[in-house]
């Protein structure tokens, strides 16, 4: 398991906050570079492949914007825990590749704190675990594919069979 | 726009209560039958086709089991109205055909009120209008198809176009 840094967040961010509106017209590249400018004004320039995003309830309310987790997706983060996501938000995540973990207790960490993730949850140094609600197979299998088009791809493919 | 009759329950309705674990390993049709037992022992004997439930916050927590979405589907009914889903039951009742409406406002319903659905929300008798999140034309076409695999079969097909 890799160790992840974390990045906190409050309740209701919504997909304006991820993907801001006044950039939608743009790709992702430049969508990205404003991800959550609003709230963490840091957060594009100093985001490091591999970090997590730790919120509260109702993560990625708002529209149906598939770029609000692709804009996460583009920037390497690794995964979002949080106590309830919006449904919108979690099907996109998972069919571009974003591990979304369900976790009642996410908000007891701390920003800049390392922690690792497995399937049984969310490991502190310390030795405590979060537990998450498991995921199952055919969604990880996405996240590990990098999205439900590459998983279609695999399987249209040979390389792996449904 | 028909109309629809209100079942109201509260937050937090998980997926053990919508399909009990103790029936599981039976088919959908005695899942259905024990269906929101424990919070409502009438339900599955009183709902008719084309009724609607209205919860509070977090509906479909718990598991991953498809069935808590498969026995509504079941039993009729025309859709779920609620301030916010568990990630993983969203993406399993659209599969499924089942409409869900994330509904800030949705707790100002009563038990047994007649509203009509629309795109634009949920229509009172009195003339007010509680706001939806939009559902994209994607999902709306699982659910006016009957599910996913309906689409696909549709798709395969030829009798429409993605």
């Amino acid at each position: 398991m890799t160790s992840s840094r974390v990045w906190k967040l409050g309740a209701d961010v919504d997909t304006d906050a991820l993907a801001p509106g006044a950039y939608m017209k743009n790709g992702i590249d430049v969508i990205s570079q404003h991800c959550l400018e609003a709230l963490r004004p840091d957060f594009a320039s100093a985001v490091r492949p591999g970090d997590v995003l730790v919120a509260g309830p109702n993560f990625g309310i708002g529209s149906s914007r598939e770029q609000a987790a692709g804009a996460l997706v583009h920037l390497g983060v690794r995964a979002v825990v949080a106590p309830s996501f919006s449904g919108l938000f979690f099907r996109n995540a998972f069919n571009l590749g974003l591990l979304l973990l369900t976790c009642p207790d996410a908000e007891q960490l701390h920003e800049d704190e390392i922690i690792t993730l497995s399937p049984a949850g969310v490991h502190r140094a310390d030795g405590q675990v979060l537990s998450c609600q498991p995921i199952p197979d055919f969604l990880m299998d996405m996240v590990h594919a990098g999205g439900l088009m590459n998983v279609l791809k695999q399987r249209s493919q040979g390389t792996r069979h449904a």
